[in-house]
């Protein structure tokens, strides 16, 4: 904070795993206090009885939103589902008008209402917030984040495909209607509710499709690739499952637009030059999900096809890290005003 | 066999993944005699020195090639690296020109010389028996194969992406220049060298795409679907490596040539009804690669994109069975005249 | 049977993973016929949409228990949770007095009622059946299992911890008061029930302790180990959660009385030779638990300590299979008058 | 350092899973600088070749040993395998006999060189230097790590068994003669040798005992078991292999010596209470290895058995940081004048 003091932080569902992974995060960065963890259902218990790993540490114990006084709170993070946190957020300012806000849930992600209503199936509950919330894909729109009071952290899948992709399409260089997302992802991007389909003897040894041709976050990627497009663009979006914890992993098949493979790869390397936490890899090189885990890091990498005109693109994040906590902790650094990496120089772990 | 004896059956490269696939399967054959096992670097072993799942029974130790006596073999499978093959199964036929072979190797996939060559980087070295091999691929090839002399048992990536598409493009149904495949496989594909790569913590808990733009199994792709669609194909293919033993999953990304997406699925539910071995899902379904694994089954579906004139396909085997020595028995069965299914009657395991 | 016609199957309880694991080698079994399978809240569904592997098989619809006419059934296999069994075995012998019944929970383990209640918390609710049953460990009991009409199939930990350790203390060869075994399972021993504990991200990359002192299979442990000895015994066992899953390994830490460890290797060898589904390795040498996945083997060895008069003994099964639905094939094998080894014979999947 | 400026560190053997993950720790060490990475067979690569990760940090090339000046060196990991690193530390204390050394391997662990000389079979090559050596667990030898000039940093399984019983020995509250110690190891505690049995193939999917009865880092437990005890002790102990990359989890069986459960926890509880890196769970309580990875922490509990006067002890580590590089900084810390926390604040990941 400008003087000096720690700022004062709630989580707001902080017994699901992007919940958990803010604590981690927070609990060493220099910056920020943790005075508030919200868990509905486990309200009254330790965070340690919720998650072990937080035994050695203090932390408050958690309480329902009911409980929590956000007149003495400097920023927010909600971590709730879907739905319930466009009015959560409006409640909160109700409450305290000038708190920040990062949201990790999709509800404030697409700025065009009539968007919203046909992915989600439902109006908006929160228009006015919808319409000044900023896109918190700091990489694109670091500006906006430092002045916005809600920031709307992207999806994992959608930051993962959009960084790779977003300069090129400003730059005339793809055809913006061959494109082709290939995504996979861990496990703990599914979330911690014990449903059947989730159980570690569905899940392990073996990979599928799900939420083919119809997963909701194709409205942020529309969004973006067509913002940076001029034009409305809607790709192939198709995201799999795969028996691993954390890591998103997306192979995009693209179509030069009388640029070279070659061209595609300067391209993003002079887009993300001095940027902390992109790397993009040597033409002809692609990353492993594995060499991001734990950090707030983007690989990505650009290869020729065999046939001229075709190009792969492969982009990877930890989906809990740059995918959602470690995102919203860096959109916390500008919105507060702290170094941008501030709390985020964990390096990945491998093995 | 023919007259009620059992089949000899000799297997080249048993210490390898195929082998003792290979020889899992045999065991339980009611038509089949394992007389001889070899393993360059470990003859002299026993199988169960090898492999410790084979102590409880009986089985030939390991020799050498060069001491099996082929004259007392009625088909052997091959299961040797690439390019030592094609000597190998030379000499086998000078000894013994009547035994039947089931090469489950890259080397008589290709028609063409050329094809060879530009892949694989060198002249073939029996080009007669490459003109004479039949492809492996039963439910594409039956006729051929019954008749056949050498069989050259197809890849476990290309038997996965061949079966969903060759309807589609016989029928001319999809655009054959905007194919994408992106497939997916299990760490046991890799086979069982001593590779850094390939130890448990370089390849678990991640995801990584490999050889892409180049991988070799392009050429069996290409040959399969330009014959389909009676002129040249070349697909964009990468394969990925995904932290499970078995499995090959491919999720293929096509545009329609006039046809719905429902007229696809139409084609390939006639294509295969009453094939014992290829299960085609309701459409708007997708399999998961576990459902068949153990198994020697091809699942595959077939979903509409939400724009029109896209649909996308996904196919799964289990790698080591129909993507491999499954189907190298199923061959066997043709080659000798047993019934298709025998020995391969094992359901999937899940989990 | 004895006319040659097929026996008639009910499985109670199809929807579990001890349930599937039976219709997986039921199918396959050449004198069984699967007539009916129940599961309570998802009747009126395929098996195939419960579990989709078997999408190409044909089989009976999913019924509650209450629609199943058992008069028309030879044998039942109860796959239900336990305590609900008590109840639906009295009622399906009420209905049908010359069925006979493989019952796959705890509830028919334990023959006396005493120990029932103190491990269970509640008196037994069909004494009359506690007191036929036999305890369905066919290498120990076969004889009563032939004659019986209930046969309680044992629980995958102790079927794995008793085979090893029963002939030693019946030869008075081991300490009985100080033996201790830290057993170790996969996950599919948990069952299918959504339970966030459960989940793949809660249960990969770790393992852990649970039901520390206080598992209620031990009584499963004392009752046998105690019969075997002539004496009380109650051994320390400790379970343990692995990121696999098929398997239980049992690592068990025991003092000999008098003899020496060859000793022990070879009243086992002894005990066991000519056991089809048991292979005890040469003295020195222990299993891997995927040496047996998907078969119905025990593995086990024995290891002389490096301080005389300890050894090691290690014991492993596939949970599923010779720990649960495998081993009540085993025992229906032997009710019904096939032979022991019909439909069990597939071979461990490694890898 | 007492001057303020940062401490110039070389890290011998970086291309290890010990020696990247010492890179990961030192790199975000306030007080440290990389100066020199050696890794023989690698020598001239950048790191980044070797382990993705680092691509996005800068550090120095991989050298042999030879080209290290180690006169502008402050202190020395040695992440070399045994035997060989008795050899270099003695050449790189009579080149620069001011430098520190913490040592990874085992070859400075045991003081006395008769039982080096039985468990390793050849007499030790650096006497001196053996007996200078302290043995490098915090915990216990805080003060003599302080003065040290080498440090022999102990092993995974070692540390993870030692913490708890210690205290227990050196109360005489338990029996030295009946502990039996069952652990359990991560895969990445093999190291990143190209071997056939650490392939993910043979290891995933599965759980085996290794070294029964023979494992050498016995040593290490009988030293300080007999030193604690006051008399000599030789525990069972028998390491497993789980496929999970990091974590050692110790399930210890032990006897009480009048003592009750409960005087076991306290006494754990008093000996570490305010270590910052030791956490002992509420009594009845066991943790998880998962709550620990990637944390330097060690967790453990006490359970009492259900037969009096025995009682279960657990203990889990993170074989790489705790179990090494995490202890060797920690031992860093002391012997620099560091925090000793410093740099080793991460908090553990899960999922």
């Amino acid at each position: 904070m400008a003087d000096g003091s720690k700022a004062r932080i709630a989580v707001l569902g902080a017994s699901g795993y992007t919940g958990s992974e803010l604590v981690r995060l927070l609990l060493r960065h220099p910056g920020a206090e943790l005075v508030a963890l919200t868990a509905d259902r486990k309200a009254g218990q330790a965070m340690a009885d919720v998650f072990p790993q937080f035994a050695p540490f203090s932390l408050p114990r958690l309480v329902t939103i009911e409980e929590v006084d956000f007149s003495g709170v400097d920023l927010v993070f909600c971590a709730l589902p879907h739905a319930t946190t466009q009015d959560v957020i409006k409640t909160v300012f109700d409450k305290a008008p000038k708190v920040k806000v990062v949201d990790l849930s999709a509800d404030f992600r697409l700025h065009d209402p009539g968007m919203y209503e046909k992915w989600y199936g439902h109006p908006h509950a929160a228009l006015d917030l919808q319409k000044e919330a900023a896109f918190g894909l700091v990489e694109i729109y670091r500006d906006a984040i430092r002045k916005a009071r809600l920031v709307a952290n992207p999806g994992c899948h959608t930051t993962t495909a959009i960084l790779p992709v977003v300069p090129l399409l400003e730059a005339g260089a793809i055809d913006p209607d061959t494109i082709v997302i290939d995504s996979k992802t861990g496990m703990s991007g599914a979330g911690r509710s014990a449903k059947e389909a989730m159980l570690f003897s569905e899940v392990s040894e073996g990979i599928h499709a799900y939420s083919v041709g119809s997963h909701r976050h194709m409205g942020e990627l529309d969004q973006e690739y067509s913002k940076a497009a001029g034009r409305p663009v809607a790709p192939v979006f198709v995201p799999h499952l795969v028996p691993m914890n954390r890591g998103i992993y997306a192979t995009l098949y693209v179509r030069t637009a009388g640029a070279k493979p070659e061209d595609l790869h300067r391209l993003l390397a002079d887009y993300y030059r001095g940027e902390p936490f992109v790397h993009v890899l040597p033409f002809g090189q692609v990353p492993q999900s594995r060499h991001v885990r734990g950090s707030n890091m983007v690989m990505m990498g650009v290869v020729a096809d065999r046939v001229s005109g075709r190009a792969i693109l492969v982009s990877t994040t930890d989906n809990l890290v740059k995918g959602a906590s470690g995102q919203a902790v860096q959109n916390m650094n500008l919105v507060l005003g702290f170094p941008e990496t501030m709390g985020l120089e964990q390096i990945a772990l491998m093995p």
